[in-house]
């Protein structure tokens, strides 16, 4: 078996507000690793958490801890250690799995030809994150949707697992799909052709002008994107299926890394124009 | 063999000062680290180091840097990943090792009769801490010598690996002598007789009127305190030889948990009056 290793620091801040729930925030601080874990294609076994706490909070402990072994629990991850400290709050997680030898997902194994997809619907996190800073109104089941993908993304662990063999690159979206594929892209020494409106996108992202940006551009999604040759196109299919969850092809992987994005037609997106963050 | 891991948490105003210099912190951040790896038999392989900074230093960054892999590259550390995010500085760093199967240094092993051992001199970092707060005086090499005691502590990995075997129980000194002896008599279930005249100090501590204070209470030392068998004295001071260094038997581990501490005439210490620190 590889060890498989992933650390995040979460700050308040600056990766969360000094309110926010401590129950979603102790789920998200595992659940950010999970999904690095899932990206890698790894069974996730132990985890150290260091804190730094400004004083001593038993009730936002206690709810800190519930969020997080809830999840821990469910995944079957063994909180092993770590450290507790006074100091401006911060989150330090480091993950630890297994994933037999050479099998793990990687960022430079995209191939040329090779299909692009996601897992589950992009954006969501991003208006959540919009309609908390008072930039939009979300209601009703829209608003409770958005909110739950922003503070209890899904790690998609069983995806990752099931993957190993198939893809041949693999990353999770934590900073948009653009800056994110963009490191697989990068690392691959490939390009992309992107079919923007196949990008899957909830009805409460589909409301918004502006759903082509928060889908491609939006942060905390925490939905694996990744690349597999087309023979195995059914498969995917067939393994989301069993899982019942949603996968999506949304392009394919071409040569030309100078023109990484392109519609369909293949015509380059102009990036500039349509407002998004180049990568 | 089995992994052993340990996470450190650093916060800029609980550990260290904000003006700290940067080669110093690096080296210190990864030392204690390591120290933690000796104090379980384990040999250090690979780390991951997640840094919070307010605002972008070049300068500063690249004299961390070059602390840290000075000691990294001197005992074959491997820095595989981490995380670098904007907020008030914070150092989180958590390093693996490999120890072979059931050969690991814990704190439960201690038995009645063991001798209890401490490497190196204690309580130099203390009085560096007291110096640097303006509350004593030091000049010339004692000045030099305290302050690296603080700031380059010496971990202690060859002499860890050495004691597979032969400790029962083994601990760094990171809050202090009687703190962290204390973890071992609380998880071994079992007691210390100690003799404070036996307690290493350097000339510098030597001249100060509460050496036994510093010595036993002081904090940051990152000695090795560990208990062995009588019958393996003669090895361990031949291990000491070998390794160029010193180790010093202070006492032996006793039944009675309620009297952790006495003299060598088998007196309790009253505590409260020598101004320790109970545990």
């Amino acid at each position: 078996m590889m060890l498989a290793v992933s650390s995040d620091m979460l700050v308040c801040g600056t990766h969360f507000f000094a309110d926010t729930d401590p129950y979603a925030l102790g789920f998200k601080t595992l659940a950010v690793n999970l999904s690095d874990m899932a990206a890698m294609g790894a069974n996730p076994r132990w985890a150290t958490l260091a804190i730094s706490l400004p004083a001593e909070n038993k009730t936002w402990l206690s709810e800190f801890s519930k969020g997080f072994f809830s999840l821990a629990q469910q995944f079957q991850v063994e909180l092993i250690g770590g450290d507790t400290t006074r100091g401006p709050l911060n989150l330090c997680l480091t993950i630890m799995g297994e994933v037999p030898y050479n099998q793990s997902l990687r960022r430079d194994g995209a191939c040329v030809n090779d299909e692009i997809w996601v897992s589950g619907m992009l954006g969501d996190a991003a208006l959540a994150l919009a309609y908390l800073q008072g930039k939009i109104k979300l209601s009703g089941r829209h608003k409770t949707h958005c909110l739950n993908a922003l503070h209890q993304p899904v790690p998609r662990i069983a995806l990752g697992l099931n993957l190993r063999g198939i893809a041949t690159s693999a990353i999770d979206i934590s900073d948009g799909l653009l800056a994110d594929l963009g490191h697989i892209l990068d690392r691959s020494k490939v390009g992309a052709q992107i079919d923007l409106d196949k990008i899957p996108t909830s009805a409460a992202l589909k409301s918004f002008i502006d759903q082509h940006h928060l889908s491609v551009s939006g942060g905390d999604d925490y939905e694996l994107c990744f690349t597999a040759p087309n023979t195995y196109h059914d498969n995917i299919l067939n393994i989301a299926k069993e899982l019942n969850m949603q996968v999506t092809c949304i392009g394919k992987i071409i040569a030309d890394p100078h023109h990484c994005l392109r519609n369909l037609a293949g015509e380059p997106i102009n990036m500039e124009s349509a407002g998004y963050v180049h990568f």
